[in-house]
C-alpha cells in the first residue's frame, strides 16, 4: 500500500478546542461548510463563466466583489490564491526589479519572498525589540530616507504589516499612510490578520492597496483565498487585462481562486461583516486571558502592553522548567493539552508559544487557562 | 439583504449528468469529499509544519509528492495553485522578459497570458485549422527557427498543450521532446488534460517540465490545485529557495495550495492512480459517443479522428437550424437538456458545442444520445 493512502492523520481535531494561531480567524461558519460540500464534486463556480471570473453574476461573485471592496474602504476588489499572491501581484505590477521596498521587520515571510521574486531591494523598518517588538510609525521614515539614499530613487512601495502574526502587534496603519502620502510613494497595507476580524477603512489610513486572507481572517479556511483590493488609480496597472484576452487581468493569470475556496469566502462574508463589529469584545476577552495566564507567574505576554490583538506571544519560563526535567521533554505540554482536548500550541515548544483567543467562548478559554494551571500544578 | 447573500444558486446539480468539458477529470471520489469536510474548519495542513509544505510528513505530502514525481516520470513536484501558477513559475524562473517562448496556438489562454506576465515574446505554432486543427510536431521546427531569426537567440522555452482544451487533440509529445532536444531549448509539457486521465512518462518524451490540473484531470476539483514537476537540472532555478528563509522556494511564494484542496488531490491519488490503467476504455467510449452523435446526421466532431480523448466539440447545424425558429432561440438547447437532467453545454450554444465523456458510463452516454435525439424529433 503507497504511503499517501495511509490516512491515520485524518482530522479528528473538530471536537478540541484549537488555538492555533493562523486558524482561529479561518473556522468556517455551518452554511459555508454546506456550500463547500455542495462545490466539492466538479461543478464549479465556471458553470456561469462569462470570461472572467470577477464578473460573474451567479454565482453573484461580482456583486460580492463591489461589497468587499465598499466594506474595506477601497474601490475595487479581486480575488487572489492568498494575501501573499496579493502582495506579489502588486509588487510585479508596479515595480521593476532592482527597485527598493520598505516593509517592517515584523512582516510575514511572504512579504520578504515576493519581494525577493520581484527583484526587489528590501528595506526593512527596525521594531524596538524585545519585549514590546513595536513598530513606531515614524521609523517609516528613517527607512524610506535610507533606501532613497542607497538607491537614488524613493521606494516603488512601502508595505506595512498592519497586525503582525508573531506577536499580534498592531500598528497605527494612518500614521504610516500619512508618511507614504507625504513623500508620494504607494502604500500597501497587509491586513492577513485585520481585515474580517476588526474593522478597516483603506481611504482613511491613505492605503492603495489592501491585501486580506480570507483562510486566515474571513472565515474562509476550507482552502486558501485571497482579496487584492485597490484604488482606482491603480486600476490600470494592477488590474490590467491581457493583450490578446481582453477580460483577463495579467496579475491573476485570468482567475484566481475559484471553486469552494471562493464560495465559502461568499457565504462567510455576511457573517464576517457582522463580527467585525464585534472586535472590541475580542480584543477584551485577549487581555482578560492575557492577565490571566500572566498570574501563574513566570509567564510574560509579548508585544503591545494592553494588547490589541487576539494574536498573543507568551514567554512561558514556567513550562521550559518543567520541560527540563520532564521524559517527554519539550514535548509534554502538547501531550498533557491534547490529553485535556486543547491543540493548537506548537508540540515541542515550552520557551515560549503563540497562540490566538480568537472566536473562543470566554467558558472556552476559562477551561484553557484552568488547564495551564493544572498542568503546572501537577507537573512543577 | 445583501446581494451575496441570496443564495438561491447553491448547486442543485448533484444528481445530473453533467457533461462540462472543464469538470469531468475533477469530480471527487466519496473519500476525498470526506476529506475535503474534515480539512474545512480551520485546521489545516499547517498544524504539523516543518516550515514549507512540500517537505511535510503529516500528512504526508513530501512522500505523495515523490509519488506523484514517479507517476509522472519526472524528479521532482510540487504543488502549485493551479496548472497556470506552475507554467508561470518555470517562466518567471528560467527566461528574462524580452525573450521568446514558442507555444501551439491550441494552447489554454493561460499560457499565453502567463508568457504575458512573464515579458516574453510569443510565438505561435499554427494548427492545420478547420476541421481537425491537428498541431503537427514539426511544425515546432518552423516556429522555433522564425522565432531564433526575429529575435537573435533561440526560445527561452517551448510548451506543448499535450491535449488542448478546445478540440481534445492528442499531440505527440515525444516528437515536440526530440525537437526540443535537438536545438537544446527547455521543453514544458502541458498535461492539463493529460495526467491524471491517462498515463504520462515526462523522461519518455524528454520534458524538462510537466505540468499538471488537479482539478481538471486529477479527481481534485473541490479547489483548485496544480503541479509543477521538473527534471533534477532545473531544481536551482525552478526550486530556488528565499535568501533568507532557506526552506522557501521563491516561485511559489513558500507554499501554495494547502488546506482541503492538496488533501483532495492526495486522497484522489490512488483512484486516479488506477484509472489512468484504463484510458483505453475512455477512447473508446469517447469514439463511440461521437460517431452515435454523428449519426443524427448535420452533426460533426471536429479534432482528431477517430478521436483519442473525451474532450470533443461538435459542429451541430441540425441544432442550429432548431435554434433559428425556437422562441427560446439557441437556449432552447440548454433548457432542453435541463429538464432532462443533463447539463454542462453552454446555455446559447448551438451552432457548436464542447463536451466531455470523461468517467461517465454507457449507459449514461446512451441516455445523452437519446436525449438528443429526442430533442431532435421533437423539434425539428
Amino acid at each position: 500500500m503507497s504511503k499517501s493512502t495511509k490516512l491515520e492523520w485524518r482530522a479528528q481535531e473538530e471536537f478540541f478546542i484549537n488555538l492555533e494561531p493562523l486558524q482561529r480567524g479561518g473556522v468556517v461558519p455551518a452554511e459555508s461548510r454546506k456550500i463547500a460540500l455542495s462545490y466539492i464534486d466538479g461543478y464549479s463556480t465556471c458553470d456561469h463563466c462569462l470570461g472572467t471570473l470577477h464578473i460573474l453574476k451567479k454565482p453573484p461573485i461580482c456583486d460580492f466583489l463591489g461589497e468587499v471592496a465598499d466594506f474595506l474602504g477601497m474601490d475595487r476588489a479581486i480575488l487572489t490564491h492568498g494575501c501573499r499572491e496579493a502582495k506579489f501581484a502588486i509588487m510585479h505590477a508596479i515595480t521593476k526589479p532592482g527597485q527598493a521596498i520598505v516593509m517592517d521587520e515584523n512582516k510575514h515571510y511572504t512579504s520578504y519572498v515576493a519581494a525577493e521574486r520581484a527583484g526587489l531591494k528590501i528595506y526593512e523598518v527596525p521594531s524596538t525589540g524585545y519585549p514590546e517588538f513595536k513598530i513606531p510609525p515614524e521609523e517609516y521614515i528613517n527607512t524610506i530616507e535610507k533606501a532613497k539614499k542607497e538607491t537614488g530613487e524613493l521606494p516603488a512601495l512601502v508595505l506595512l504589516t498592519h497586525v503582525d502574526w508573531t506577536y499580534g502587534n498592531l500598528v497605527d496603519a494612518e500614521k504610516v499612510g500619512k508618511i507614504c502620502k507625504e513623500y508620494n510613494v504607494p502604500f500597501l497595507s497587509n491586513t492577513a490578520y485585520s481585515s474580517g476580524r476588526m474593522p478597516i477603512d483603506g481611504k482613511e489610513v491613505s492605503a492603495d492597496f489592501v491585501t486580506c486572507s480570507g483562510h486566515k481572517s474571513w472565515a474562509a479556511g476550507a482552502g486558501v483565498v485571497g482579496i487584492l483590493a485597490i484604488n482606482d488609480e491603480w486600476t490600470d496597472k494592477v488590474f490590467k487585462p491581457s493583450q490578446r484576452y481582453k477580460v483577463k487581468p495579467i496579475e491573476i493569470l485570468g482567475c484566481s481562486a475559484r471553486g469552494s475556496s471562493a464560495l465559502v469566502l461568499m457565504t462567510s462574508f455576511p457573517y464576517v461583516r457582522e463580527r467585525v463589529k464585534h472586535w472590541d469584545e475580542e480584543v477584551e476577552k485577549a487581555r482578560w486571558f492575557s492577565s490571566q495566564v500572566e498570574s501563574f507567574g513566570d509567564v510574560a505576554q509579548l508585544g503591545d502592553k494592553p494588547h490589541n490583538h487576539d494574536l498573543m506571544r507568551f514567554e512561558t519560563p514556567v513550562f521550559d522548567r518543567i520541560a527540563q526535567k520532564h521524559k517527554r521533554r519539550g514535548y509534554f505540554l502538547y501531550e498533557e493539552l491534547l490529553k485535556r482536548k486543547i491543540v493548537g500550541i506548537k508540540a515541542g515548544k515550552t520557551k515560549s508559544f503563540d497562540l490566538s483567543t480568537y472566536g473562543l467562548t470566554k467558558e472556552q478559554l476559562g477551561y484553557v487557562i484552568e488547564s495551564f494551571q493544572d498542568i503546572i500544578n501537577k507537573l512543577s
